[in-house]
């Protein structure tokens, strides 16, 4: 048996409970009081990087923003480079009431690690130091040179990832990336993601009066941002989910026949999903276009919240002065982030109501991918996998977005290997978040696996 | 000089320590966690009510709600007896950043006193109290028999009030009602108030998948409350305000014209009301109404906030699972509350986009009310306020809903007189409620005059 792998058979027990570790920290990113846990996890990460035997282990901070954790170890001499990429922060956990255990308390039920983050993505994270750890240990050396990269900003943007990328595209200098963020079409199917939706983050506030004022004595005649707020939502899509945006069509590219074809085989029980994964009397989406497509290969947009006004329990008669929406776009391949958002704001400003002013902000965006699949690293990738799992591999999209994707083509000129072991129903970004504990355990072999073929490359 | 003006004059600074004292009480209604400031609140007034001379002074409480206090002085033989009405809770204080100084520390500001529930409605619960202070004190009688019945609930709706009204309409008997929780028309402009809205506060659920989704993974596909929430509240009102629930207006009954002739008359500047009052850009409203009809004698509905989804700061790429508006309407004479609210559900019911289940629920509902003008206590009241004020009275009606006054009317078979010293500028129900100080003094010696003046019919 392969040296390496059975180091991790043999560790199995630990690998699990160092996971566990790592996700009692509550890294979440996008909350501010949390800047410190995300700190914590960089440390924890770099710490576990040096521990394993890589080398040049540096955590990487900026005047703003969450930190990055860098490390290599770059001796195979005329082997290739591999550039490694996960994340280590998380969403917020909330609604917490609807956790059955705490979010940062992992707690294994059956063949399930429940815990936030424990698929998206330091699950993920741990497969590819466990994997790097089960090769240099057993071996001494590495296959084939390896760099990680890892984020704390992956769920609030990866700014500081993007830089660091544009400006010392020298420092990740590679062949091919591996991003350990995505997950299998089915149980048992190994899978590789072929092609991400890109996002446009946005925040649409609407102003009526200078302040809250008694919904008796002016209701009727003063502007109900709440009111005005759900005429512009209402205005953005149609019934079906068609999104009015002038313009908004205009670039999105159709997959191939080919592509198209090969999701019809892929085995999608659309009443399963509807029922027990979605948990919806019935789907939505636009006219024409199977499940699939809308989520894979068409642009969507959903509101996420909407901030202001009264929200407690029982009533207040008020009239806010201000509603703020939470509001996203989903991207396909040759549409830009910069121009959906221009159209969205302008749009949105020209069917702004009657009596309120409307403010329209980017947080965030993040190009949409589509990977080429006849190279040297997706076919090794096939391979590993075959060899793990012992079937074919599918080739799918994500209707997610993994802008890192993007930048790795654009920057470093570098095709990315989005081999991920997340099953459809673990719950990313919602409460019960798990990660399947024989998908952790197999992912790790995977990766073994994927750099001892990509290093014959 | 009137002995009880005199001693109102004599002891106006303690007057207004008093009333600062029962502000600090914060006696929200709306929120459990104040329940035992409410309470306090009742305290207060029930000890400041025996301590002036009132008798048979009592809080009643009931198993669930918040309590009402009771007193009485019943020696004026042949004389009429008057009902004095005001409550002693108030809104919640939110958003509290946008306070000046802090809700629950009452802070004089050049002639106006800051603090939640000023104006509405402990500054007015107190010059009736310091009115009857007045009098008892300087004449050690009334010169009309008293009965107080002072309520924690009206924030909240009130029902422990309607339920004593119904059940005990012996122990409330009485000639009139002096209710005094209503505004003036414009400064040093004697006002009654001689109209108010009803009232249905409902809340509307919106349900979608059965847990939170990514809205990478999901969005296209999977409905969202959200966008579904603000599709129907935009199908409840078309872009003018007018309501498009069917039957809504069929019982609403139109102003006579000598009442409109009279509102023509009001010292009204729609400039002034709209850039300073408001503080919009523009009003909005039903086409073919003037600003007055639309707040008096038009019914309208507001959106007041939407609970659930990612609302903190940053950015959470989430499909919430549901969606919940607390969403009033105002009801105009002869409207139902019982019959709105059905017509409303079914409305509601028949527009739910596909995907979504609703639940719509009512919180609490109050009756609207037009008051008849031509009754001794009116004249009362009028020629009270000529003495004090040196001004002819103006009857307007509120937009705002005082549920009470129908109630007296159905089960105690009473008039009420609705005399408030509030200003249009106060701030009800919003950041930096006030009362001006001057119409707390001046609005003491009006009940004052007021009891004087109805004690000869």
């Amino acid at each position: 048996m392969d040296a390496a792998v059975a180091y991790a058979r043999e560790h199995a027990g630990r690998f699990l409970e160092e996971l566990k570790a790592l996700l009692r920290i509550p890294s979440v990113s996008t909350l501010e009081e949390h800047d410190k846990d995300v700190d914590a996890a960089a440390e924890w990460v770099a710490e576990n990087l040096r521990r394993i035997g890589m080398e040049h282990v540096e955590i990487i901070r900026s005047e703003v923003g969450h930190p990055l954790v860098y490390a290599d170890w770059l001796h195979a001499e005329g082997k290739p480079t591999g550039l490694c990429y996960a994340h280590f922060d998380v969403q917020p956990p909330d609604p917490l009431d609807e956790w059955v255990t705490p979010p940062f308390e992992p707690t294994e039920r059956g063949q399930n690690l429940y815990a936030r983050g424990a698929v998206d993505d330091k699950g993920q994270l741990v497969t590819q130091l466990k994997a790097l750890e089960s090769l240099l240990q057993s071996d001494r050396k590495l296959p084939l040179n390896i760099r990680v990269i890892y984020e704390g900003e992956e769920e609030v943007g990866g700014e500081r990832i993007s830089e660091f990328v544009m400006k010392h595209p020298e420092r990740l200098k590679a062949d091919f990336a591996l991003i350990s963020d995505t997950e299998m079409f089915a149980p048992e199917l190994p899978t590789l993601c072929v092609g991400l939706r890109g996002m446009v983050y946005t925040e649409l506030e609407v102003r009526g009066a200078k302040t809250d004022l008694h919904s008796g004595m002016y209701g009727g005649a003063a502007p109900n941002p709440f009111v005005a707020l759900a005429q512009i939502i209402n205005d953005l899509k149609d019934r079906d989910g068609k999104i009015l945006i002038p313009g908004f069509y205009d670039d999105v590219a159709t997959p191939s026949d080919d592509e198209l074809k090969a999701w019809k085989k892929l085995p999608f029980d659309e009443g399963h999903y509807t029922k027990n994964e979605v948990g919806a009397s019935t789907l939505v989406g636009e006219k024409g276009y199977s499940t699939l497509e809308r989520t894979w290969a068409r642009p969507t947009l959903d509101v996420h919240g909407i901030v202001g006004g009264f929200t407690g329990v029982g009533a207040k008669t008020v009239i806010p002065a201000k509603a703020t929406a939470k509001i996203s776009m989903r991207l396909v391949p040759r549409m830009e982030p910069a121009r959906t958002f221009a159209q969205y704001k302008k749009y949105v400003e020209s069917i702004c109501p009657k009596g309120v002013t409307v403010d329209v902000r980017l947080i965030h965006s993040g190009e949409p991918s589509l990977i080429p699949t006849d190279n040297a690293w997706i076919r090794a990738s096939v391979q590993a996998m075959r060899t793990v799992w012992n079937k074919d591999t599918v080739f799918i999209r994500s209707g997610g977005s993994i802008p890192i994707v993007g930048e790795f083509e654009k920057y470093l000129k570098i095709p990315s290997v989005m081999m991920g072991f997340g099953l459809p129903d673990d719950g990313l970004h919602a409460p019960n978040e798990k990660f399947h504990i024989p998908n952790f355990h197999r992912g790790i072999e995977s990766v073994i696996r994927f750099f001892e073929e990509a290093a014959k490359s």
